[in-house]
C-alpha cells in the first residue's frame, strides 16, 4: 500500500477519530465489550485463520520462538476480550482537567485531555497486539492505524474484521479501528504521511525502532530498547543485591527492563566471586571487563567489548567501578535511557545517582522488573517510552492523549 | 559547520547539560542576573557588532523591515537584560513532582520534572532572541545551542560573548550556551544529530519550520503558523463580536495569534456589510467568498481561493456558513491548529465548538490575541507549539522540561 491508499484510509480514520473525541466514556466502554463478545464470538474464525499464518511460517522455516510468539489457542482469545474488558473499567482521560485558571481580566483558561486523533501503530509478528492496541487506542478516543506483520496476517485481518464488528454494533465508525495492510513500502508510506497520522508508535525489535525514529516525518514515540545498568554500592545489603540481580536479570530476560549489566563497587572485590557463583547457579553466563576477569577467571571477554548491545537473553555484564561517580558517567556513557538502578544503603550516593542519572526511570533498593505499565498501576500499557518528548517510561491511557486550551471570556481584548 | 563539528560542541554542551541539570535554582538566578550585568557592561560591544551587521544588511538591499527586527538600541539590549533578570523571578519547574504514588509492594514511584538535556534552537535575525532563548534554556536547566541567521552573526556572537562572561562570574560552564556558525548544511548538520541534541525548535517563519519538521531526525517542537478563525454566531452579541473581531485583527496583526478568517452565520446576513464597514475604517481589506461578495461587493475574491494561508497582514477572508456544524467542517478543512475562536451567546454551540474543535487554544467570546505565554501568565515563551506531542500552546518554563520517574524500595522484586 503506497501514500494515496493510506490516504483514502486516515481520512476514513480522521473522520472516526473526530467522532470518537466527542464521545463519552459510557459508549467507548459499551464499544470495548461489544468488540471482546465479538473477539470471544469469532474465536473459531480467528484460530483458523492462524493456522493459516503458523503454517505458512512453519514451511518457510520460521525459527520456533516467532512461531510461539505468532499461535494463537483458546486461551489467548479469551486473554485479548478479557483485555478489552479490562480497558473497560479503566478511567477515561479524555476530559480531565489538567489545570485551570482565571486572567486577571476574568478569561477563565482550562487546559484539558484530548485524544491524540489518528495513530499509526507499526508491530511484530504477535496478533495479539492488534486487539490490545485498537483496545488502547478507543479507549483514549483516537482511531487506530495498525500495521501488523505479514507473517500474521490472516489472523490480524480475522481480529479486525471483529473488532469492527464490536464497534459497528455498538454504533460506532468501524474506521475507528483499521489494519493496514503492505510491504516495506507500507511502513515508508506511514512515515511520510504527515498530518494525516498524528503520532506514530513503533513497537518491536531495535532495526523496525531505528527506522522508525530516524526516517519519520510524523512524530513518532520511541519504546522499547532497555540497556539496564544495576550499580552495587559499596555499603549495599549484599543479599537484598544479590536478590534483586537474580530477580532483574532471570524473572524474564527477554523484555525490555531485564537487567543488562551489574557494575560492582571496587570495595565489593571480594563479593564479586560470590556473586558470580549465584549468577552461575542460576544459568546465566557472565561477562566481564579485565578487572572482573582478574577477580574470577570464569568471567569471559564481552563479545565485541560491546556495552551497548540488549541482549535480551540469560548473559550479563559485570565490570568494576571506583565509586558513584565512576558508576554514573559507566552508565552515561552506556544508557538507552530506559531503567538504572542503585543498590545502597548511602544516602548522599542515591540522592546522587537518582539525580545525576538521566533515563525514563530511576530506582533505588528495587528491581527493575517494576518499570511497567501494569506494576505502575496503569492498567494497560503501549509500550515504555525511552524519548524525552511527550511521554517518558510506562506509557498508560493519559499517555495517549494531549491537551488543549479552552479559554472562555465575555468579550475581553486585549 | 559540518557534523563533525557539531558533535564536538553538542558533546561540551552535553557536560554543561548534566551540571546544570544538577544545580539548584538559587545558582542558575545568580547566573541570570550576572548575564543581565554583562549584557549591560557589554552595551557599547554589542552595538557596535550590531551596527556592522546592519550595515551589511543594508548594502545588501535588504528590506526595511528585516532590518528593523535586526536593529540593536540600548533600550533593546536593556530589554534583553532586563529579560533574564525576570527570568531569575520565576519558579524553577525542575524538581517539581508531577504526580506520586506507593505501590501495593510499598515501592514509592514518583514523576519529577527534569530538564530535556541539549536544545537546539533555529531562528532567524532578530538578535534579541539569543539572549531570551539563552536564559529560558538556562533557567529550566537546559543547555542551548544557538543557531541564528547569518545576517545578525556579529549582533549574535557579541551577545553570546557577554552572556558567557556572565555564566563564568557565577561559576557555570560557558558551554551552557553556544553559539553555532554556518550556512544551510549547518541546519541540516543539526537536524541529524539524533542523541547529540534532545530537542529541536525552528523559530521563524513557514519555509524554517516546514524545513525542520520533515527534515529533522531529532525530535522537534513545531511552532508558529497560526491561520486562525473565529466563527460569528448567529446569537452572538455582535458589538462583542466587532470589538473581538477588531482586536484580533488589528491590534497586532504580524503575529501567529491574529485573525486570518471570519466565517459568518447565515442568519447575519444583514450585519455582514457593517462588519465590512467597520474593518473597511480600521483599513483592513476584505477578501470574501461568493456569498460575502454577493452581500457586498467592497469583498474581491480570496486570491487564488486559498484559505490556508497566513496572511500576517491588514487583510482578513470572510465566509459565510449555515450554522456552528458548518464552522466546524470549514475549521477542521482548514485550521494550522493554533487559536481558533467563537463568539455565541449560545451554550450548545459553545459546547460543540470547544469540544469538536481539534487545535491548541480554542477560544469562547475572547480575543485569540490572548494566546500568549505573557498573556496566560507563563512569565516567559520560547513559542507557541502547534504540535500534539509534548507540548500544545503557549510553552513556558515546564514545556522545556521532561519527566523521569524516580522509584525507591527496600528490596522489592517480582
Amino acid at each position: 500500500m503506497a501514500l494515496p491508499s493510506i490516504r483514502t484510509e486516515a481520512a476514513l480514520a480522521r473522520t472516526a477519530a473526530n467522532r470518537l473525541a466527542a464521545a463519552p466514556r459510557a459508549a467507548k466502554d459499551t464499544a470495548l465489550i461489544a468488540m471482546a463478545q465479538a473477539l470471544r464470538q469469532a474465536q473459531t474464525t480467528i484460530l483458523q485463520a492462524n493456522a493459516a499464518d503458523v503454517a505458512r511460517a512453519e514451511s518457510s522455516g520460521v525459527a520456533d520462538s516467532l512461531i510461539d510468539r505468532l499461535r494463537l489457542t483458546p486461551d489467548r482469545v479469551s486473554g485479548m476480550a478479557a483485555g478489552l474488558i479490562d480497558l473497560a473499567g479503566l478511567p477515561d482521560p479524555v476530559g480531565d482537567v489538567v489545570r485551570g485558571w482565571t486572567l486577571a481580566n476574568g478569561v477563565d483558561v482550562r487546559q484539558v485531555r484530548v485524544p491524540l486523533g489518528v495513530i499509526g501503530i507499526i508491530y511484530e509478528a504477535r496478533p495479539n497486539v492488534t486487539a490490545d492496541a485498537a483496545g488502547i487506542c478507543l479507549k483514549s478516543g483516537n482511531a487506530a492505524l495498525l500495521r501488523g506483520s505479514s507473517s500474521a496476517s490472516d489472523s490480524n485481518r480475522a481480529i479486525v474484521d471483529a473488532l469492527r464488528a464490536g464497534l459497528m454494533t455498538s454504533g460506532f465508525d468501524p474506521h475507528a479501528v483499521t489494519l493496514l495492510e503492505g510491504g516495506h513500502d507500507l511502513t515508508a508510506a506511514m512515515m511520510a504521511a504527515r498530518g494525516l497520522i498524528d503520532v506514530l508508535i513503533p513497537r518491536g525489535g531495535a532495526n523496525l525502532i531505528q527506522t522508525v525514529v530516524t526516517g519519520s516525518q510524523v512524530p513518532v514515540i520511541e519504546t522499547g530498547t532497555g540497556n539496564c545498568h544495576l550499580f552495587v554500592d559499596a555499603d549495599a545489603d549484599l543479599d537484598m543485591a544479590t536478590t534483586i540481580i537474580l530477580n532483574a536479570k532471570t524473572q524474564r530476560p527477554a523484555v525490555c527492563n531485564a537487567l543488562e549489566t551489574i557494575l560492582v563497587h571496587a570495595d565489593l572485590a571480594q563479593w564479586t566471586p560470590r556473586l558470580i557463583d549465584t549468577l552461575d547457579a542460576a544459568g546465566v553466563s557472565v561477562h566481564g571487563d579485565p578487572a572482573v576477569r582478574q577477580l574470577d577467571p570464569r568471567a569471559i571477554a564481552v563479545p565485541d567489548d560491546d556495552w551497548d548491545h540488549e541482549a535480551l537473553a540469560l548473559t550479563v555484564r559485570l565490570a568494576m567501578v571506583a565509586d558513584v561517580d565512576e558508576a554514573i558517567e559507566f552508565i552515561r556513557a552506556h544508557t538507552s535511557g530506559h531503567s538504572e538502578t542503585i543498590i545502597t544503603n548511602d544516602l548522599t550516593a542515591s540522592t546522587r545517582f537518582t539525580s545525576l542519572i538521566d533515563a525514563a526511570c530511576v530506582l533505588v533498593n528495587a528491581s527493575s522488573r517494576f518499570v511497567d505499565g501494569g506494576e505502575f498501576g496503569f492498567g494497560a500499557e503501549i509500550g515504555i517510552s525511552t524519548q524525552k518528548l511527550h511521554a517518558r517510561g510506562p506509557m498508560g491511557l493519559a499517555e495517549m492523549t494531549c491537551t488543549k486550551y479552552v479559554l472562555v471570556g465575555q468579550g475581553q481584548v486585549r
